[in-house]
């Protein structure tokens, strides 16, 4: 880059997803004419891993973003934006909250991912190359502990989620299953052994986490994508609630226990020793 | 200010708000470690006015602050934000939610005090001095052209919010119940003068707005209050979620009409014209 | 909806997006199984449209969605992220705060979507026909007005902006060009007409506000394809400046002018009437 | 509660801050009328710890929410805000993005107060009341396994924190400066005792923790007021930031070092083994 040639290196900002210069926009070292109406998938690959997809990178990256896709109603980040909207009736807020509902009770794979990259770590670190060896100390070593291994059990699938299963399918089709998600399945084959837990699949959580590790995602870009495959339908909500046509939002009455007892603010000011009236 | 005599006015940023300094945090002039312990309303008057109120004025900021504190779970921010933490367990998260709430249709008196604000100044503007032939003139204006006058007429009370009432009386006690407050009555007891309005009050909102105006916030600034002065009770909430230790809440499908029609994927992609397998 | 059938459709919520079971989740009447791993622009298009995409929908729709991609630090939203997870290292709040920051002057084709579906729905409404005729009476009354027409006019490209001609020879290749579009260039042709702004491009905000009316979105829906479609940059930059290592970031004091002047607050506290040892 | 009494406590939603009847709001029991026009600390109080505040604690109340009020431009938040509304000019955006910005590394106390709240627990239970012995204890082992103890040390002042000591001297004068307080002094006073850190004092954030513990917040909630308290200033700034008409702040490109190479889109897509024209 001549233009920045001479300048140093110890400027406050450092940055190498875009060159904004007057007449050019560069995106990861291309020109923005030249990627607009490539697949938004693909583009999503270069902006986070700076090079563009293989077609097989492709697929399961849209796998990754499809993952989820909606949950109608039965999802905490959509019912909170449909709140925020019918109050205040504007787009980017409904999104934003939705964004903000993506954490350790849903939508974030990245507790899991973060589990498989650490586990992964120690394994190439031990050296000793046998995974079943490997997975079974981190179960026992869990156990004792009593730490939850994330992304194992589903409320309603029990041995396989199908989701997870498509997911799974779909990335070793593409040949992008690689060494730490067969870690996270030997560890998962060890936890199952156990008759208690014989029935808990590896959710679909579990399974994206897997991907985004083998798709050379960190755990918060993990996250970050499970987030953006929602928003469309989150879109589709807002609109929804923006044509709903019923103003402010509220939980019903009937869905709601209120216990509280009536006081008397004179006389308990005075008790708490305020000098008053 | 020494340090910067010398300093060129074209800079970047400007801020009068505070000045920092290694050793040395000056808020509208004055050293933080003095205002440390005042009272928060006469700081939050400070920050924005940009001097000291007097003790009527902190009154009735006062006032402001505290005119709607909480509304248990029957506001859309309330519900938003105990929704988000059911699955992001994040304080920050569930109270820029309870603020996106803010809008149209809930908790922002702006629109209120951006129309006492713009009829006050073409009422100055006018130079009649006449309130209530210039309120006359509003209201027609408005019926004629089918616009909705902010903060007139509750769900419930009839002929007297009793918070406004409150929040009127604690302006007047202080001497701070201005103009274009009176310039707002006077075009409320124009438009009650339709029978089949008489009955509409002022609400809260509208009161809250003309004390805004009063106070000398601009109408965005009256947004910023009624959203300060709900986020304890959001807070309280948020504790009540993060206890309550029930992740990721949902809408109860009892409460919700689902409509859609089972369709088969391949069939229709081919249809749309997808060469597909 | 077998389940369904006798249930009353005024309950709390309704929702048409998806539907939820224990065993099965249904989007838009496709089972989410068999969307999996299908192109995310597609699936976007599916959620919000409530129909499967012809190929050449798609293109077009991904070209809405790339048609920002990344502006580098040159985009208020990415600097705003970038400062929030520099103190709040969380990728849901830096996305959040990116999305927030679309708006009147960035990111939000919407005012110009709005202005394009309207001036066609009048135009339709007129019944003329003749797109030059009413594309000359809006310019007149615009300029009478002095109302902004949205999308025209670029800070550094006179006569064409290159991404704007890009988005819109996609929409033309795939005969997504529509009348609302053309009367959009009608308006235009006449805006350049006055000599003083012959150089103004419809710019990029513009052609892709004109192509989300040509593919059916809201203008809401137009803003929030425009927030998704930069999210992956904006992961980008926050995955960037969470690996930067540098806390809590600034304006540089360098950029910043502060005008301030000491006061003594035990003075002016007297000063506004209070009583104070 | 009449109403209520033959209710199921089963309900999906349970609170106590607040019961909403159609003609009456009360909050924590008080009638929501009785309570407009009381100091603002006090109302906070109330709405979090359910009962009102004696004036003391009235006082360290105010001081935990005045403990920072503002710090101009050198605040991620309002940094972020003040982006935010130059390209979304909304007064709630820009409230939500300061309020997301406080996280680990500025304006949350959360990390400082949960260390001292659990160290104190443990100092319970070993029960043997010798806070030296304990405190020593804990250095010890914070020292072994190379953990960090929140709220020690400061960029600039060495010894003491001016803001932090008037903090503490406003608790200590009113009653307020507990056994869990005076556990963390005991652990500073030994963190002390090693020469390369003789110099770091309690810093204003480790005061605002202890505080918090002392008046009963918990840790989330100690974050909650130091949002709350600086929420007044933030709103200043976005003020000045509508009123600067400075349409879409960038990063200044002189503060930037971009790297980035130029590519062939074209090229790589078909080394990638894309099939393309």
């Amino acid at each position: 880059m001549a233009e920045n040639e001479d300048v140093s290196e110890d400027l406050y900002w450092r940055t190498g997803v875009s060159e904004v210069e007057p007449e050019n926009v560069s995106i990861r070292g291309y020109d923005l004419e030249d990627l607009i109406g490539l697949p938004f998938g693909a583009m999503a690959f270069l902006l986070i891993r700076s090079r563009l997809p293989t077609p097989a990178e492709t697929k399961v990256f849209d796998a990754l973003l499809t993952g989820v896709l909606d949950y109608g109603l039965q999802k905490p980040g959509t019912a909170a934006a449909r709140y925020v909207v019918s109050s205040n009736p504007n787009m980017q807020a409904g999104l934003a909250t939705a964004a903000l509902a993506a954490g350790d009770f849903s939508l974030a794979p990245e507790n899991a991912a973060r589990f498989i990259q650490e586990r992964h770590r120690e394994f190439i670190e031990a050296g000793s190359g046998d995974l079943e060896a490997f997975a079974r100390s981190v179960v026992e070593d869990a156990d004792r502990t009593r730490l939850r291994i994330p992304g194992f059990g589903h409320p309603v699938f029990k041995g396989v989620d199908p989701r997870g299963a498509k997911l799974k399918k779909i990335a070793q089709e593409a040949g992008l299953w690689g060494e730490p998600a067969r870690l996270y399945e030997a560890i998962h084959a060890e936890f199952i052994k156990n008759p208690k837990r014989s029935h808990f699949p590896i959710n679909d959580v579990g399974i994206l986490a897997a991907i985004s590790i083998a798709i050379g995602l960190s755990p918060e870009e993990s996250t970050a994508m499970a987030i953006i495959g929602t928003l469309p339908g989150v879109t589709a909500h807002i609109s929804e609630e923006l044509n709903a046509r019923k103003p402010v939002r509220v939980i019903p009455p009937k869905d709601t226990y209120t216990s509280i007892s009536r006081r008397d603010v004179v006389a308990d000011l005075k008790d708490a020793g305020w000098d008053c009236p």
